[in-house]
């Protein structure tokens, strides 16, 4: 079979499955994705001897240590694959809430329904786990799902695929309500990417080489997250202790996520107080700074910051550092340099705090609070699918609801139009 | 000035103006909205000037008298066209909506908020009151935007360009909030579609091809509508002179919509009152009907429908007429010609009209009504910029709302990330 025969298959058995959907009950679908759980918990043994197939392949196709263990499965790791659906399973059922409604004055009733958007295909580079938080995150939400993994995680991923098919078909769901790609090969991704007419969203989960390859070919609406390059800006009136700590958390405490700092801008009145603190993060965390000239002056061993380097994602124990003279300036260079994720401001000022939430237009806008927790998880979400740094559609991190639109139902009786 | 550098100075004086629109009050964005129709009050003469010179270049550019008449402007016409404008003014503020929220363990408090999608960029080929619609939503909604009219407009519409300029004046707004593409040259539109830095979204209004272009070319989201190939569907239980009534509506009352009937399908048990009744139809609305083999035996005015007829929007005088033998058969029908925007069911069997509620994914899907009330007016949103036969983001009637995007705004008091 070509790719193009093979990609067609696999949107039109999706488009069936989705339809097939429409009629299945929120307590069937959810004992899909419970059934997904137990799948993984009593197939655990023939995973973990897939899981060997491809850790063991991974150092030939370039895999560093870190990527081999985030590779790895154990019993351990399994089990808590197994809780994440099960969490998932217990959120709220998004398909059929009323969203709003009204009657209108020739007596019409309107609502707004919540429905599934249809098919999803999901492109990821990931862990395995997304496998099965994919999974169950798109049937909990009434979708279909085309899952595209990485081929560093193809026998994995294989066996995952067939794991929740058995706990489809355990559960009499059709099994293409969950399928996956069953080769390494690219072109049945660009292949996939045609068929708008059968697949509804693309969501390309990964490095920026792939979501730009996908932004470029889809034909589909793209759901996509591009950089996280985050702010804390320090103002004149702020807590030093409380901006350190926030300072440290949104920067350090894990650096290769997208929610995590990336600049630090701090106001003139309180740099002379504040910079010799990051002195010591410097010292106690090994955190190298980037620095504008008043930053450099105050922390010899900062280094020079260039422009390049405001605009960078380092996703690495490195921040950029710049004194302003106002908040205006902080909210301005945020506009100028920022990627609209996340910017927090620490602040014990009501009208500075008013002005940055008012003034600063990105996914999360906090005051007083780590950048970490722009996070479904933290935001009272749930389990999410990603995190959009668009604005249409959906904004920030996506759980359920974000995998949903809905339809107008208008009941009448026998209205016609004047 | 190259094409290039103007659509770069269009997409930077937009974004410059949607920025400063983020600490514009409501009161002033709606005083801006207000003064758009004042404006085309005091302007009537020179309006009406302009668009004399639209009318008599028209039949040069080969319009024909409808579409003429399209385009002409009367004092009563601009004074209606103002009097829309004011009825935006008094629609709710969709800015600064809190959409919900809550008090996470922590205590961080997390809100998401209302805001503008930022840039707007309208394509439309339509009446010159299109473009004063378009403006006064934008603005009240705290966009930005960037008109681009059809040529056949230009002289009115760069008339209605300068009086809305004249409006944002003299409300204190940056003229830029609403901008309009002063040429009909065609590169431009082009160049505007690679700004997706500087525009946030497009919406095209128009025919097929206008929208096909804009999909093909766009980098930015495209907010669209493709075909309005809706559905009446007669169920086996239906009270006839209802459906007959509903069908006339929806057909009849105006064929050139996108709301307007396309296909009608009939349960067989009803088959042989009911198609007599539309024999009535046709000859008193000189409708013509294309049917399937049953219907054209009991019409023998009928012409045959071919397969390509159930999937063509006539947006004119004719329907496509079969029989169905079940509910089932209808919806799959739909599923398989139509375009998911608008289908109704006329029924009085409560199962069936749950039934095609549930099945049927459409924009709008409805019992006993209508097609015709797929408009945001008729549905509660009040002016609408376009209907959206996608899923994503928007779906249906697209008003202020519709406009809009949400940040998530999370107020703490020193949290960090454990």
């Amino acid at each position: 079979m070509s790719w193009h025969a093979y990609a067609a298959e696999l949107g039109q058995m999706g488009r069936a499955a989705s339809i097939a959907l429409r009629s299945v009950s929120p307590a069937r679908r959810n004992r899909g994705v419970v059934a997904i759980a137990h799948a993984l918990r009593s197939q655990t043994a023939s995973l973990l001897e897939a899981n060997a197939k491809d850790v063991a392949a991974a150092p030939e196709l370039g895999l560093n240590a870190a990527a081999i263990d985030r590779l790895r499965l154990t019993t351990d790791r399994i089990e808590a694959m197994a809780k994440a659906v099960e969490e998932v399973a217990a959120l709220p059922d998004p398909v059929g809430e009323v969203i709003d409604g009204s009657v209108r004055p020739n007596g019409l009733q309107v609502q707004r329904v919540r429905v599934p958007l249809g098919v999803v295909l999901f492109i990821y580079e990931s862990r395995p786990n997304v496998t099965t938080d994919a999974a169950a995150l798109c049937l909990k939400s009434g979708n279909a799902v085309i899952l595209r993994g990485g081929k560093e995680a193809i026998h994995s991923n294989t066996r995952l695929g067939e794991i929740v098919q058995s706990a489809m078909a355990e559960s009499g769901l059709p099994p293409a309500i969950v399928q996956l790609v069953n080769t390494p090969q690219r072109d049945v991704v660009g292949e996939l990417l045609k068929l708008h007419t059968l697949i509804d969203v693309v969501i390309p989960r990964g490095g920026k080489s792939l979501i730009e390859r996908v932004v470029a070919e889809a034909t589909m609406p793209v759901l996509k997250h591009y950089d996280g390059i985050c702010h804390v800006y320090v103002d004149a009136s702020a807590d030093i202790e409380m901006a350190l700590r926030i300072l440290e958390n949104s920067k350090c405490q894990r650096t290769g996520v997208c929610n995590a700092a990336e600049c630090v801008l701090i106001h003139a009145e309180i740099a002379v107080k504040f910079l010799p603190r990051i002195g010591e993060l410097m010292e106690r965390r090994k955190l190298e700074v980037r620095g504008c000239p008043r930053t450099c002056a105050a922390l010899p061993e900062a280094k020079p910051a260039s422009d390049a380097d405001y605009r960078t994602e380092y996703l690495d124990m490195i921040i950029s550092c710049k004194v302003v003279d106002s908040l205006e300036e902080a909210v301005a260079h945020i506009e100028a340099n920022g990627s609209h994720h996340t910017e927090t401001i620490v602040t014990n000022d009501y009208a500075a705090s008013q002005a940055f939430v008012t003034q600063v237009d990105s996914a999360a806008v906090m005051v007083n609070a780590s950048t970490r927790f722009n996070d479904g998880g933290e935001l009272g979400l749930g389990a999410e699918i990603g995190i959009s740094t668009d604005k249409f559609h959906a904004r920030g991190p996506c759980g359920l609801k974000e995998l949903t639109s809905y339809k107008y139902v208008v009941k009448g009786s026998g209205q016609i139009r004047g």
